[in-house]
């Protein structure tokens, strides 16, 4: 018996940093790459993205969305069409060695908007052809040149993005609303991370958009983790990229356009928001294994335990995600950890005496509590509501963290040290840029959004109390 | 009304690669792009690759095989530790010009055996480990210099690849088989693509490999079109990255590995193999639509038509990939051109005539048959049955075409002749590859396949008398 045993994690609450980057590797997420700021998707988290995947996918395509693949290169001009986009991105973009004929260079797409429009302008000729919804999965290249950090910062990272356009604001105002709430369904209703959605300042929104709307969720070190956002690019491509459509009366119009994106970068947001010091904690929607089922092996009554076993899993596989765990060498114990540190949310034991007693044991990866349930028709659905409860529970808890974890100031002072503290701030502001530069040099924290409605901001800007408040807003350090 | 009429189409019989470069446009399947040598995927190919994915995928999950991701990039240096392998993509290669600290290239993966054996080697420790069963879904770069043909040779296309790694040799060889036989059910049974398999030349197979199988498409101009290939590796790359396991007796060994993939390309092969003057024809298992209902709007009954139209879609949408076209502004006659050239299986017409006499109408895209259904609760089953029939004869027709362009020839004249009348060849070959350069000087054809099992070679070289028959052969040119 090849028994091994799992080292000690580190503590998530004193060193979240050192804390995330073990787990990420230990629960086999991910792993460091031979290229300096790439990381290799390992199955685990794998699955989790091929289940946000088939959850986004039926859902974009329910709304009249169709999938479309673009070459991953973009020819150096496309990039300069639209100034404020070119120099956006600029600085991160990488390039092929390989030129074209007329010795042009070739990026590698950060974004794909421009290589698309290319092919809308070609596309698009009349108001039959609006609106033309488009989505992309793909790889995404962003040359960074700070530290990588697993899921959070990357080189290369797996996205979608939403590319539409129409025949006017107003539309492509409500395609914003719409894939927010779907992005939202997501990502609190299936991965259990609740969020903050509002504008970004004007100075911080998409290159090239009319404005940005962003989700973020807030980290136990009082760090925003950027969720995803969505642009209202306006008239802004459709010009340069002359993308054209004549209306009901043969007039020639612009079309209006927008685009949108999540990435792999929230399995980040899944392991910061519900972790603990024994591992992950993955929500049931989501999770890659629902519920793992690890049989008490007593060598006299293996046989029978294992075919036990095997029969429960048969019967529970029909209807959730569920593995067997009957794998030689290893002790129980081990294998309870094993699965812990893998956030498997639910675990169910089964011994001689449950056989016995025609009952399982089921444990919850939450809040660690133990229960015993009889075996009978209504088995799996009474683990489905388990596991349902766990859903709820963790959305629950991430929600009174993130709540608690967000302090209403009055000035200056108070945003300093509740920064210091490691909290987000909720204040006003008066929209002055100034005033962002100063409160980003004083505490490295910045502007992260203005909700989208709500109470109308009172009294004077927090940082220069001369001027009106014109924006509520959330500031916080961000990852 | 916006009457537009469609421009007639190439014949596929006198003009094929005209005939394939016009429908694969018109039908929406893919466009050029701006970057030479690039397609765009437009939404009617990606719906089919999804199909394809989504099948494929369930298929290898079922075989305990997982999916995961690894970089875009791959260290020079770790293509040249196979010498083989580096020779045989080296041309094809695009590095970017940003460089790692170490002024290392990296260049854009053309295949990933490398980089994901490098990650292999940390992972693999004991024979617990294997085998180790990853599959990736990626794009791939390969900077062909010859002209593009759209799905067929482009510089970038989509693919999945498979590489594993058991304990014996044995087990690799039993994966290939395994993955042979799921190849073949896609292709065959949801594609509906007759192929033929066997084992690549020893001269020709891929670079790095112990053999290479692969399966080949017949197209009617009688060049062969690879469908996917399939590898045993051996020790040939566990070798260079030290990829080793401790066996039960504590012994360190080299793993054998195999790898395998099928691409976008093969979407090229079910346009070919299938279309006609009218446009393309899906196998049902595999159209993104399978059935379109057309109402026949006379303009008085129209809400009337509309109404029952849109209930018979509701009720056929529960289980078959159906789409109802109530497009205004397009006549019936124009809107049954377009749905023959995008190939949808079945057309159902639906008018005023029919709805009093409870009815539909179905067109069979294959073979343009005509029907009249009574609407009843066996109208879906009905219609499944109707699909399932255009499924088979499609590759029933497939398999008779396959067959009547392969001639079995006894001297080098015949093969010659049969070449030029653009037939593939069957015949006997002595295993000299100075034979098979002949060959292609001659003729430009070269040698595909080799069976794997059969008929024992009789007789002499067809190339060279003098010299024995050692292997069964199948000869064309090829895409």
């Amino acid at each position: 018996m090849a028994q091994e045993t799992q080292e000690g994690v580190t503590s998530k609450k004193s060193r979240l940093s050192e804390w995330y980057n073990e787990i990420t590797v230990k629960a086999e997420l991910a792993d460091y790459s031979a290229i300096s700021g790439c990381m290799v998707i390992r199955p685990y988290a794998y699955a989790i993205w091929q289940n946000i995947q088939s959850y986004f996918d039926k859902r974009l395509k329910e709304e009249g969305h169709k999938n479309a693949y673009f070459p991953l290169f973009i020819p150096e001009r496309f990039l300069h069409k639209e100034k404020e986009h070119f120099e956006g991105f600029n600085p991160e973009v990488a390039y092929i060695e390989r030129k074209d004929e007329k010795e042009e260079r070739y990026a590698l797409r950060p974004t794909s908007e421009t290589i698309m429009y290319d092919s809308y302008s070609k596309w698009i000729r009349s108001w039959r052809d609006l609106p033309l919804l488009i989505n992309q999965w793909c790889n995404i290249v962003r040359w960074e040149v700070k530290a990588t950090r697993l899921f959070l910062r990357t080189r290369e990272f797996l996205w979608q993005e939403g590319h539409t356009a129409h025949k006017t604001k107003e539309d492509a105002d409500k395609e914003i609303q719409l894939i927010l709430k779907l992005y939202l369904d997501l990502i609190e209703g299936e991965m259990a991370v609740p969020v903050l959605k509002g504008m970004r300042p004007e100075h911080d929104k998409f290159p090239g958009a009319l404005y940005t709307l962003a989700m973020e969720a807030l980290m136990p070190d009082g760090k925003a983790l950027q969720m995803g956002t969505l642009h209202n690019l306006g008239q802004n491509f459709s010009k340069p990229f002359n993308i054209k459509y004549r209306d009901k009366n043969e007039k020639e119009q612009h079309v209006w356009q927008t685009s949108w994106g999540i990435s792999t970068r929230m399995i980040g947001s899944l392991i910061m928001s519900h972790g603990d010091d024994k591992g992950l904690i993955m929500p049931p929607r989501i999770a890659p294994i629902q519920a793992v089922i690890v049989p008490i092996i007593f060598e006299k009554e293996k046989a029978k335990t294992l075919k036990e076993a095997g029969r429960l899993n048969d019967k529970l596989s029909e209807k959730l995600r569920v593995e067997l765990d009957d794998r030689d060498g290893y002790s129980a114990g081990w294998k309870f950890n094993e699965w812990e540190m893998k956030g498997v949310p639910l675990r169910i034991e089964i011994g001689p005496k449950d056989i016995k007693a025609n009952q399982v044991v089921v444990v919850r990866r939450d809040t660690g509590e133990k229960k015993t349930i009889k075996v009978s028709g209504q088995l799996e659905n009474h683990i489905h509501e388990i596991l349902e409860d766990i859903q709820k529970n963790l959305f629950r808890r991430a929600k009174k963290k993130m709540n608690d974890n967000i302090v209403e100031v009055k000035n200056y002072e108070e945003l300093k040290k509740a920064i210091k503290d490691k909290k987000m701030v909720k204040t006003v502001w008066s929209g002055d840029p100034k005033a962002e530069d100063k409160i980003q040099n004083d505490t490295a924290a910045n502007i992260r959004l203005i909700p989208l409605k709500g109470d109308t901001p009172k009294g004077q800007c927090v940082v220069n109390p001369k001027k009106k408040a014109k924006h509520i807003v959330y500031i916080s350090k961000a990852y």
